[in-house]
């Protein structure tokens, strides 16, 4: 007997009826001997409207408020999904976040899991029940509600299997598994049958919307065995994320005989802000980000120009709906060190190969550049790693990058 | 400085401009140097619409997994509420019931409060912010969601007025105050300047939707300051639901000047059972109402034909919500007492006068049956108690009955 977490998003509990194919599943699998741990997501469009809700009320609400607000999503998930899971005649029991043992820090909005205390979920679990599981939230402490931010019912669904030491944790999701790139973008994408952690990690974080980095991140971290697959057609076994160990064997010869690029990924909710002339002095970076990171921001790409006369133009690229609130704190700096002033642009995105191999095959980046220019497509920022490299280009010329970049790395060819 | 505890019905908090005009009550009320204390309800039909989400799912769904949904719109209201209040600059936080020590037994969908830990709130009132709390929940002492069942947040607000000492509850509603009996049905009802907390109590039981009868008791049995009003036109003061040692002084005088009826209600939730020829011997009652007060269903009239031969037809009403419920235990017990068959009408009414001088006003219980003879209305149960006179007519009857009632009793006139 094997115990399961399985995780179904918001699209597979948007209406009663998708709710009762999941609880289907739920019951194949407790049917086939296992126990069962289930995370959800709110409803369908939910968490929107909630945020839409707020929105005709304030126009900057507290972070602690909005969590108040939105949690009550997965909170309508797992009542549904177990009232229907007993209507199967399942023994079940549904239990918020903070019922489940989530403890989070208190950074509202996007809190981190400092634990999960399982005693609720086992002593359910030993009664042969399926137990169901808020996702995205948590409780601090001091009985605080806290969410873990977009995405963050993937991170549950993870650290749960990391902590209760699950045997598998499935993604169940409104696609096939995790593709060479966005099929509604590339209409040749290829679902893969077989990723590496890292290279999902990259994808993800590039905003390929399969799996959640955090969420990536812990899988990697605890070599949990991750299968992200659709849960309106069960009968395909979608991509298998694998444990390190299987990883290097597996990946190894798939170097060797196949392509260096798995997949091409692109992330539309980016913003970039450049702040112009900054004196080139020791320690004046760190006066940018140090406020930014202070306010729980997230920077992803960082790029500083050759200094020129003593003075060097520092660009960076976050999350778009951060954009205000970081240049209310940029300006501030700014004028502080005395640079010359701040721009900033929201119409831009960040498009980026992924694969485990890049690094031992010389020329994938040229590559890249050429295929974009190719396509009359400016390259704004570039960013590279071992594994991965992103080029910032404007948001409207994306989806003609990627398709580009996967016909250039021939991605759509087993 | 008072401390005062405002509620809010889910009328008043059903969109984003209503819940403004929420908080600019609020506001006002500690901007006059109050502490103040508010609970919400859920914002407009968002219980229903659970409701009917959760019976596409399943028939007979859990009260456990019921209350789990359920408690998600309150928690909506008050983060809404909070994000409002804040907005027009005030300190302030919203509490779930658990995370306002609302502690209940576990009687999922009509649990009662056993206490209230105020910690959370005092430390909150004591930061000078407005504590804003939802309605309706609680959390018993595992940590399991509870609601207190349908109108529980009048009860809530009540009992939070209570334990806490304030000097004055506010309810608020979409009402002006309360009436001599339904202004929708009568137009000629009048709003009351002050009433008592046994005539509240059963106006209230007795369907005029003013206030929840348990909020009514625990008023009374706490002596609180009770304030109906609307929240839609805060000019007009409502109506005073006075305490035991005000109402004695003041509705003496006013039983000798005045009326002894004070409104009419009809209460049109209702369900008549019949156990036709039950044998006339000891126990026999306590073995039909036993089992259906161990389901926690509360059994309104009872009635108890005389004897015929050694049986007699036993009859009692009930909510309708909970027919097929009663009818289902009824049905055994019927079979095991050897009675000859159960019988039950959904479509019936129940039509009340209300006063605390009506016992010493002889004729009142006449005069009602002969008005309500006069309009060819037919009388199926009557039951009474010292301030209040019931009848079970056909529900279509109802609003005929009320007006005719409201008519004799001159209730139109001051």
């Amino acid at each position: 007997m094997a115990l399961i977490v399985q995780k179904f998003g918001g699209a597979s509990v948007a209406n009663p009826q998708r709710i009762k194919n999941v609880a289907c599943i739920v019951q194949k699998t407790k049917q086939n001997g296992n126990d069962v741990v289930v995370v959800v997501s709110a409803p369908g469009d939910t968490t929107d409207d909630l945020i839409k809700l707020s929105s005709g009320i304030s126009s900057s609400v507290s972070d602690r408020e909005m969590d108040m607000l939105l949690s009550t999503g997965e909170q309508v998930s797992i009542a549904l999904l177990a009232m229907a899971l007993q209507e199967k005649g399942e023994k079940t029991i549904s239990l918020s976040g903070g019922q489940a043992g989530i403890i989070t820090d208190g950074i509202y909005g996007k809190a981190k899991i400092i634990k999960i205390e399982p005693r609720h979920i086992l002593s359910n679990l030993r009664k042969g029940k399926i137990v169901i599981i808020a996702g995205f939230q948590g409780i601090t402490m001091d009985g605080e509600i806290t969410t873990l931010g977009r995405g963050g019912s993937d991170t549950t669904a993870v650290a749960l299997a990391a902590a209760l030491n699950a045997d598998l944790c499935e993604i169940y999701t409104d696609v096939k598994g995790i593709y060479t790139t966005d099929p509604r973008v590339v209409s040749k994408a290829r679902c893969l049958p077989c990723i590496s952690y890292g290279e999902v990690l990259e994808m993800a974080s590039l905003g390929a919307k399969v799996l959640h980095p955090r969420a990536a991140e812990i899988a990697k971290n605890f070599n949990i065995q991750l299968r992200v697959r659709s849960s309106f057609d069960v009968h395909n076994e979608g991509t298998l994320v694998q444990g390190r160990g299987t990883k290097m064997v597996r990946r190894k010869s798939q170097q060797i005989e196949k392509m260096a690029v798995a997949g091409v990924a692109a992330d539309k909710n980016q913003a970039k802000v450049t702040i112009v002339n900054v004196p080139d002095r020791p320690g004046i970076v760190s006066k940018i980000f140090e406020p930014i990171a202070s306010e729980n921001i997230s920077v992803d790409m960082i790029i500083q120009n050759v200094s020129h006369r003593g003075f060097a133009d520092v660009s960076f690229t976050i999350n778009r709906s951060e954009l205000q609130k970081v240049l209310r704190i940029v300006k501030k700096v700014a004028k502080e060190i005395k640079s010359k002033g701040v721009t900033s642009a929201a119409d831009i995105a960040k498009v980026s190969i992924v694969g485990a191999g890049m690094y031992s095959y010389p020329g994938v980046a040229a590559r890249m550049f050429t295929a974009l220019a190719r396509q009359r497509i400016n390259i704004e920022m570039i960013s590279t790693s071992e594994i991965k490299i992103s080029c910032v280009v404007k948001e409207k010329q994306a989806d003609l990058a990627v398709k580009a970049l996967h016909r250039e790395f021939r991605l759509d060819k087993k």
